[in-house]
C-alpha cells in the first residue's frame, strides 16, 4: 500500500469522483484505444472517469522512469509494456496519481491528453502469445462435473492441482466484438449418430482474465510466494462455449471446437498494484489440509487471494427493444469461488519449465460461488437446460438465443477503501453462418 | 504437376543431385537461418544439397512475383511469406528451380547468394500464434488408450471427427534446441496421494508438423477440398511428452503440463507443392462407412493423403561415445497412421469459424502405423514401460534418459519421382533443473 491507494484521494476530473465510477483515481487501469476519426492509430491510455489519459502525449508531463514506461505505452498493444516489469509499472502509477489528483500543478497539461472514451474505439490490448485457462472454481468443476460424469463429477487431482488447458490465441477479442454462433458436431444423447449444426446450447463463462508481466525463460521455475512480480493485473473474461460441441468432442483430450470460436475480454486491464487493499487470504475447505510445498507459499496463504466481485448480466433483444436494464443472471466472488489463486496458478503452469511470456493470458475458470444461484455460467444456472430461467421480461433462457448481449462486470469494495471496477465484457450473439449446401 | 517436379531435373550444385540427399532441386524448402557469425541477423534461405539460398540478396535476380516473394523473406520469420498464398510461393519456386538447374544462366550471380548449411544457424522459421495438435493415427490412439482406459480405449467421437487439443506456442523450439527434463505432480497408481518429482517417463512423439498459409477470417470455415490453399507445408514435429505428468493431470481437461515444455520441429518447411508427386488417396478401415458432409471432399478422397515415411531414431550418450550410429525406434508411414487428412484437420478446425492466421501450426498426432513396431512413441514401443526396448548397443529403455537424442526424420520415395526429404528435428535430453525445497 502507498499514497497512490489513499481512500481520501480525489481527482480534479469530476466524473471520476462519482461514486459510482469503475475509473477513480486510485485505479488508474489500462488499455488501448484510438479516437474514431479515420487514420488515428491504436496507442496506450490510462481510464480515469468517462475519460481517457493519452500516455505517449502524457510522457512528456513526466520525467525518469514514470516518462520513459508512458513512452513505451506508444505501440499499438501493450506487449512492450508488460515487459517493462513492476518498477516501471509502479513508477508510471505514481506519476498518473500525482498528476490527476485535486491540486495538481499538471492539470492543464494534461487535460490536454485527455480523449473522452465516448469519442474512442477500445481495441484489445495484448497480442495474446498463449491463453491458458484454469479451472478454478471447485463449485463450477463439482456442477459441470455431475452433468458431464454422474459417476464421477470431480476427478481426484482436483484438489492437489490447479487444472488447466490451453485455449485458443486467436479467439481472443475485445469487449464489443459480436458473437458468430458457432457451427460443430453434435451429438444429443438420443442420437445414434453426430450432425453437423449451430450450437443450440451456447453459453458464457464469467472469467478473470490475469495478465502476464515478463515471465520465465524456458526451464525456469516461477515461485507461489515469488509470482507477484510476473503479474500485470486482471481483466475480466468471457470463455464463450458452445456445450453441445464440447460434450460430445471433450475426450480424451479435452474442450477444443466447443471453445475456440471467441473469447471475450475487457479493454481495461487493472493492475495488482491497484488491486492492492483488496487482497484476502487463501482458504479452502478445512477438510483438504494437504497442501504440496510448490503450492503452499507463506504469503500466498496470508495475502494470495483477492476480495473481487463479478457478475453476469443479460440484454435480451426484447429487453433493449423494451428499454429495459440489462437482467443481472448471477453474482459471486473471486475470493469465495476460487480454489487456488493466480500465485498458484502460475506456480503450478511453470513448475515443469514452461514459458510465460509477457501478454499471456490466462483465464481462472468459471468464478462460480458454493450456491447455484452464484453459479458464473448457464449450464450450471439452468442445470444442463432442464430448468430454464425465467427472466423478469417474461422471457425464459435455458443457453443464449441469439440477439442476446451478455455482459460482465467486476468490482472490489471494502470498508476505509475506494471502490474500483473494471468495466465490463461484452459481446452480442449473432445467428450462425448457414451451413455448406 | 508442373516443370519443378521434373525428375529428370538436376542442378549446377552437385551436392543437390546425390542420391540420398533431401534436397534436390525438385524440393526447394525453406526456412529461417542466420550466418554463425556475430550481429549476422536471421532471414529467410532455401535448402539445396549441402547449401542455403540466400533469399533476400537472391531476390535481384529474380523478377515480378517471384523477386516480390524472395524479399519478403528478408524478415527474421516466414510469416510474411506464409501470409502471400500460394501464386507467390509458386512463383518463387519457379524461379528457383530454373535458376538452380544445370545449365541455368544464373549460376554464377546465384553462387554468390549461397551460404554453406555448415556455416549456418538454422533458427525457429516461424511464429507460431497458435498450436494445435492433432490425435490422427487411431493405431495410436487405441494403443494409448488402453494404457489410460483399458476400458475404454478409443471413444465414439474418434472416427466421427479429427480429435485435437490446444497445444502452447511458447513450447515450440527448432531442432537442436536441448530439451530440459521437466518436473511436475506425479501419482504412480500405487501412491495414495501425488509427489513433486523429475518426470521418469520423458517421451518422445514422431508427428508431422503442418504449417498455415493465409488462414480464414473469424467466422468463416474453410471446406475440406478447399484446404489446400490454406496450408504451405509439412515439416517434423516431436511433441515431448512427460507420461507420469500426463496421467495424473490429463482428465477432465485434457494434456497440459505434460505436454507444454517443448515441442521440437525441423527448421525446414517442405511446401504442398514439392509434395504433389506424393500424394494418395484418402484410405480408411472399409467398416467405417459413414463420413459426415463437411469432411467428405471428392478431391480429398482422390488425394488428400501424402505418402511420407517417418521415422525417429536415439543417439545415447554411450553410443556417442563410442561412436555408434543412431538407431532407429521405428518408422511408418504417415498415409498409413493417419485416420484423417490435413484438409479434413483445416476443415474441421474451422468449421466452428475459429480463426487460422499465418504461420499457425497444426500437429498431425503421433503417426503410428498398425504394428507396434511401427509405433510413434516409446510409451507404445515399450507397453507402457513394461517392456523396455533393449538397443544394440546392449543398453535399454523404457523412456528416454539424460544425454538421450532423439532425432526424427521423414521423406518421400516413390517410382519416376525424385526423392525429397525433410532433414531432421532433434533434441538432446538434459538432466532436470533441482527441485525447490
Amino acid at each position: 500500500m502507498n499514497e497512490t491507494h489513499d481512500h481520501a484521494l480525489s481527482s480534479w476530473l469530476s466524473a471520476a469522483n462519482a461514486k459510482d465510477t469503475d475509473f477513480p483515481v486510485q485505479n488508474l487501469p489500462i488499455g488501448v484505444f484510438r479516437r474514431r476519426s479515420p487514420g488515428d492509430a491504436p496507442r496506450g491510455g490510462i481510464a480515469i472517469g468517462d475519460q481517457i489519459v493519452d500516455l505517449s502525449r502524457a510522457s512528456k508531463l513526466f520525467e525518469g522512469l514514470a516518462a520513459q514506461t508512458a513512452a513505451a505505452c506508444a505501440a499499438p498493444s501493450l506487449n512492450g509494456y508488460l515487459a517493462l516489469g513492476h518498477e516501471a509499472w509502479s513508477a508510471l502509477r505514481l506519476a498518473l496519481s500525482r498528476a490527476l489528483r485535486t491540486g495538481s500543478a499538471l492539470e492543464e497539461q494534461l487535460t490536454e491528453c485527455l480523449v473522452p472514451e465516448a469519442d474512442a474505439e477500445l481495441v484489445l490490448p495484448i497480442t495474446v502469445g498463449d491463453y491458458t485457462d484454469f479451472y478454478a472454481s471447485i463449485h463450477h468443476a463439482t456442477r459441470v462435473g455431475l452433468l458431464f460424469r454422474p459417476d464421477q463429477p470431480l476427478m481426484p487431482n482436483y484438489t492437489w492441482l490447479p487444472v488447466a488447458y490451453h485455449g485458443r490465441s486467436s479467439s481472443v477479442v475485445v469487449s464489443g466484438t459480436d458473437i458468430r454462433r458457432p457451427c460443430g458436431q453434435l451429438k444429443p444423447p438420443s442420437a445414434s449418430t453426430p450432425t453437423v449444426a449451430a450450437s443450440a446450447r451456447l453459453d458464457y463463462e464469467l472469467e478473470l482474465g490475469v495478465v502476464v508481466g515478463p515471465g520465465n525463460a524456458p526451464g525456469e521455475r516461477i515461485s507461489v510466494d515469488g509470482a507477484d512480480p510476473h503479474v500485470y493485473g486482471l481483466c475480466l473474461l468471457n470463455d464463450w462455449s458452445a456445450r453441445d460441441i464440447q460434450a460430445w468432442e471433450y475426450q480424451p483430450l479435452g474442450p477444443f471446437a466447443g471453445k475456440n470460436f471467441a473469447t471475450t475480454i475487457s479493454p481495461w486491464l487493472v493492475s495488482l498494484e491497484a488491486l492492492e487493499p483488496f487482497r484476502a487470504p487463501w482458504s479452502r475447505d478445512p477438510s483438504h489440509t494437504q497442501v504440496l510445498p510448490y503450492l503452499a507459499g507463506v504469503d500466498n496463504a496470508a495475502r494470495g487471494a483477492f476480495d473481487i466481485q463479478v457478475e453476469a448480466r443479460l440484454s435480451t433483444a426484447a429487453m433493449r427493444e423494451r428499454q429495459v436494464p440489462a437482467q443481472v443472471l448471477a453474482r459471486s466472488h473471486f475470493h469465495e469461488a476460487a480454489y487456488w489463486t493466480v500465485s498458484q496458478m502460475l506456480a503450478h503452469h511453470t513448475l515443469n519449465g514452461c514459458a510465460l511470456r509477457p501478454g499471456d493470458l490466462l483465464g481462472t475458470g468459471t468464478l462460480s460461488g458454493p450456491e447455484r444461484e452464484q453459479a458464473g455460467c448457464l449450464l450450471e444456472l439452468s442445470h444442463g437446460g432442464q430448468q430454464p430461467l425465467t427472466l423478469a421480461s417474461g422471457e425464459s433462457r435455458a443457453f443464449l438465443l441469439d440477439g442476446d448481449l451478455l455482459s460482465l462486470h467486476a468490482w472490489c469494495e471494502r470498508e476505509g477503501a475506494t471502490r474500483i471496477g473494471f468495466g465490463s465484457a461484452s459481446g452480442l450473439v449473432l445467428p450462425a453462418h448457414p451451413l455448406y449446401d
